[in-house]
């Protein structure tokens, strides 16, 4: 059974409903996101074992989070509780044409943005095949970029694969700050993934897709490398082969998630199966599905991804 | 004033809000379904003169189910009332692309499934010009299918007309059962309703659409035989002519029940006018109206029709 | 600070949820909804002074119009009260196709049909740049109408230029009543907004778009005329110049207040710019804003206006 | 099985939630209420058969009031439908000490406060043991206090007793002119139903419970008179004889209705029974009921009230 | 730290809202009882470690069961999943005075009421302190029987504490079963709880409180017997001396639940105290706070139970 | 007309429904909250002309609680919008016995706890009759502090009264950094309103509640001094004479607010009256209504107050 621990931040979601600005709600949907623990509960529901490491503030608004999370069978025993700080939180609003979907994040001084990397009990990632985080993780503050470096070095001590996912946030910081920060860290990753807006904005990579994948390829050095496209699928490259996978027509419920979903579907079938392709169909597929269910968390049970997947034709391998 | 009584089980019906999952449901909308009340309901809604014959079990849910069938003026006089048994259920989740819309029965051991062919007052269906009843129906348990038999044997006894919707679920039983235990009782019928889905792997028809049709009203000898199109339209065969209608553009709200609401509008019609054409436009238009009413029935009323027909062209009589 | 009063009736608004019909509602959103009050929140909420004058009945449903209108920082201390009549009502079902959309009225015998042109306190008209006014007004009842032309008499008195959207509604006169009574009133507006459909129908122009602004112009001679053509966009005239914009490609949650807000749009712009054509730009992007937002009051702020204008390409000036 | 017929107007009620104020409210539950259908819905509901007589516009609204009284089983089947007037509307806010209880009536001009007298089909009176309407009807307009009459007239002719409810409402008219309205009607009531308040203020009772029951059995001559006393229960006389029922310890949630449920009760057990103290307990029964449900309509089975009245000791009879 | 696993069936717990009756509802709340698995999350809130075993009909009702106590931290790897049966489901609303709150149980051929003794992986009760069930457990099918028996034959083997809460439901069975399937396996219990109620009517001891905990004291032998005297706290007897606690004054949101809240509270404390009246007083803190938290699962966490226990006087010990 | 501007924190309200825990939301209610704005709210919603200062992030959420606020009719023209920062929020928990309220404040670094006393604009304080703070303001920050000294000097130097309600916190400061901070500005104050708890806990005052009422009055030397008494009402002492009011029977729905709602009844009408014993009154029935109203802002009407008092024997003088 594939296993994976990730290493984030989750806040409380407030979400207004029917398309209410977040100025005339009388009402919030009271949920949790956040990418690192939106992977772990996607990778559990396909079957794997999963782990989630973070902090948070012992209070009804934390332990709230943890429920939500430990619900989908996921292992929340190494989280940190601390009395201090307070628990993030993001008010989302969602948009129709011409009124784009918004985020007003209040996440600053949270208890996980204060994490300091020698409190972490990192000798759990000795039990996982994946240590997965963001790069919305490492944006957060000094001490969270250090903890970030320290599980990755202690992943690589223990033989645990590092998986990245860029995941740029233009409300944390800016692009020239992201590549600082990232730039070292993704020359350690062994699963690196990356939008193409990401990939030209903040990695700096240009030309076509796969002339971008091949590039940062070289660049980073990963076992794989993840370029996702949008409402054009998604490409792979491993071993100097390229794939690629057509997306799924989609309906939007709710996008919130979906990349992360992606990760999940992705890394837990490439574990699985060490094969590329079936991984990218995998990752596809959750994605798509995430996108049609309310909130962070994915709810699909992996017979679900499998029926999907049945349904149509398979990815192209290039070249 | 055309009449029509029905015949089968409705069950309350649980649907999620806002495209969740039933698995993350916190509340559920309490309603009611079932194809034949839907069908007596959308009758009596047109200004005919309906009544739905079933059994229920004596307990809030079983009256809550004809109180909403009452509401709109249906005869529920003959519903049998039990202590034993169960009420039905059924649990529904609305999806979007790539995810389907998802049916969960909790139906087994309802009273009605348990309704035994000599406790149903069969003399009523002489005061209506139609018995209607379907597929599901006997599908649900060797004492329904008997039931059904019974009905139509009345039926023709009395004069009244009988009319049947196949309304194949793959839920209840499969093709081939479906298929032995209809193909005698469509020999029976004098306005059959099928889908062109089920007429090929149900009642394994082949070719054209219009082959199909007249396979269907040669081999079972209906007075007229109805082949619902879906995004086609409809297609109905009398006498050897061959009518056709156009669907309506719909955006989908709720597409459970625009069946029944098909037969209601087609019977309705057909019996007030004698006209194949008017009682397909009048299906087609009570279709493409339920699709946008939340649940299963149709809350419109006859002038809705009226204008909606009255604002498009009319359907094709072809040979 | 462009400045703006405003003068009309303001009701309760009744709102089905999901698509639901009246007939089968259990709860109804409570609102407020009035072109005139629409117009003046639009109006401060982008950053002007306003003002809304009208007549309510002194109850719970009266001020629970004035709080909801008076929370965007409109001034309501012209609002007369009184014991007497009620408060207007109307009730809205949202449709999809091929079902439209349904309001039923319940206005009659409101306080503000009851107005009288001498219990205005019509000097306030002298603080602002603009007295705004619509055809729904005029309909309402004689004494209506007669406040309406006192009103448009005092602004000219005072230098206040007058606006006036044409606003045809078919439930509340025919074309004809509204042609006969508004003839003589459009001769004294200044600016003078009116949808294509109403432009033939009610006032009888004739020919191309460009010839019915035209026409109107000629005929009304306002010092600037707008012309509104939903998925069109809308045309402007000045001085024998046309402008035309293009509309936003839009996703529709509500559009009720939609055409409130391009009038809000327009004349905030062009007081505060005597430019048409950015003036017509604001007007399309308030109005494709407010068909994104429930509720007729349009929650968006000045940034997000100037916002969404610099995502696209400018409008064109013909000849 | 007993039947009764009433007269009335019903409402379309909107309650706020949670003890909010109607001017802070943003959603309203959509019930209805009126005293002559809560009537014909208990008395459904108890195992009688009943019909209620009124006069509905024929749009939503009216059609939403029909459904729902339909739903318990009444025969609306002489509802006078009309294209013109309006439907009478209610609102409700419920208080905690010392705030009390909130309605404010929109009802002006409904169709059934424009009733004719030779409109209603008085002949479906025959066909029913009792005719039952209230003060509210006669209130309500000269052409109401005429039907009312008729009303009487003709059950008197057929044979069919009526019952009468004062329920006098202070918003509706003075003592003073209830008095007089009221005082002939009275004359010719079998059943005569009053609160202990409304004999003393409106038809100027005084005394004693024992002595204002007494004095207006011999002013108004009824068969039977009840005099209902709130929190100490209820008391009738009849043939001289005096019966007195306590109360029960009640948890109120909605005590609207609860006197109609009371006059369903006792009219239904005193027909089915012809028995005064088994009557009242059926109706403080009812009431008590009535009491712990939410809306105007008495959702309980008549299994119900027999279980409740079983587990408590008998009324006492006096004298 | 303290250890329990519990066994038994947990249902779907659909609920109406604002005391509504079940016949008038339009949505329930959607949540989960089961009183072992309220036990076992009670356990794990107060900081225990708790798992409940049971049977599951894998469908999403199934999962959203599981979900919800795996959120508390309850242990959930013993469930067995099935295809085959059903979900229990039950049905609530709650009553004010004189109408009680009513059940409607609808869980009859559920997987757990097919489970069979060898299917259960009892070694997992070695791992545990205590083994946890109750009289529902027992009533509900033969081979429900026989499960509770083998899983205390094994918790005897392996020095595992068996506790039984007697929890008579009149609706599963009568008293005469109860008593004839309880006597038996009440022998091999070590801490013993029941009711005032049942240890009258179902286990026939007569007399005083403290004549009937000494009497069932003697008869089955247990380590610790527990009798909960409702609003006037609770006894327990153990090595001959009978201690007692007083109850809270109450209101009550929801009291569902209650009782297996008093089971954690009591058996957690004693486990980790191996003190009876520090016990009791757990028992009816926890007691008293599940009555103020809608739903069966009781949201406290240890502090607030400690910190409710610390602001009243102690339970007295007698002789 | 009485005025008065106040000066303090609003922040958002999250409650939960219907007694749920915070932890086990899935929505909260979204309203406003805070001491000084209550207070403004409730003195408009008398008929007097308030004004409310502070400090907001303009973000949507800043924005909701300007609107929330102006909608009564307070004057916000004076908040002092800031892109920095952010909103203060407060979540909250209605429980029943024995389970408290329970407050969680999430307001650290909010814009207006960074408010500079230089930045506001305390020359509109010239234009009101009273100044009016609470010791929530006081408690906030070192800056809040000092903005409470200069309006307090300023309120000086414009013969603007200045009132003042200790409103000791708990969760925000001891007693003994309360004392320090509020000892020094209570000797400026006009009108100090404490309440029992405080005048002791915090103020250090003992004795009977005359003596105490006695003790502060002499100590800090104000025109008038309130000692409100919870469930014993209320007492005044000024010029040596001493007041008292009785409290009502109250029935909680919010009690949020009710001791704002006081000070704003209280001040009003000793502004208009220049009475003790009738501000008293009022001040006690605006805390009873409060206690019955959803939310923090109290929805009522003049006239509603005095129909209360109206209704019962008026307060004793004492001495």
């Amino acid at each position: 059974m594939p296993s994976a621990v990730s290493f984030g931040e989750t806040m409380i979601r407030f979400s207004t409903k029917n398309f209410e600005r977040i100025e005339q709600a009388r009402e919030f949907e009271v949920s949790i996101g956040g990418a690192e623990s939106n992977f772990a509960i996607a990778f559990a529901r396909l079957g794997g074992r999963s782990a989630w490491i973070s902090k948070l503030t012992n209070n009804p608004l934390g332990r709230l989070i943890v429920n939500r999370i430990r619900e989908h069978g996921v292992d929340v025993s190494n989280v940190i509780w601390t009395k201090e700080y307070r628990v993030g939180l993001y008010f989302i609003e969602f948009g129709r044409k011409p009124r784009g979907i918004e985020v007003l994040y209040d996440r600053k001084n949270s208890a996980f943005a204060n994490i300091q990397p020698h409190e972490v009990n990192w000798d759990v990632l000795a039990e996982y095949d994946v240590f997965h985080t963001t790069g919305i993780t490492v944006s957060l503050s000094e001490s969270c970029r250090k903890s970030v470096k320290m599980g990755i070095t202690k992943a690589k001590e223990f033989g645990t694969k590092v998986s990245f996912d860029v995941n740029y946030r233009a409300k944390l910081w800016s692009p020239e700050e992201a590549f600082k920060a990232l730039d070292a860290i993704l020359k350690e990753v062994d699963i690196l993934i990356v939008t193409k807006e990401d990939a030209k904005s903040v990695l700096l990579a240009e030309g076509s897709y796969e002339d971008i994948a091949r590039e940062l390829y070289q660049r980073y050095g990963p076992e794989v490398l993840v370029l996702t496209l949008g409402s054009e699928g998604a490409m792979a490259i491993k071993d100097g082969r390229i794939y690629r996978v057509k997306p799924y027509p989609i309906e939007v419920v709710d996008r919130i998630g979906a990349g992360d979903a992606f990760d999940a579907g992705f890394i837990y079938r490439y574990l699985e199966k060490q094969d590329v392709k079936e991984a990218l169909e995998w990752g596809i597929a959750m994605a798509a599905l995430a996108h049609t269910i309310p909130g962070d968390p994915v709810y699909i049970v992996r017979d679900e991804v499998k029926r999907l997947i049945k349904g149509r034709e398979y990815c192209e391998i290039m070249r």
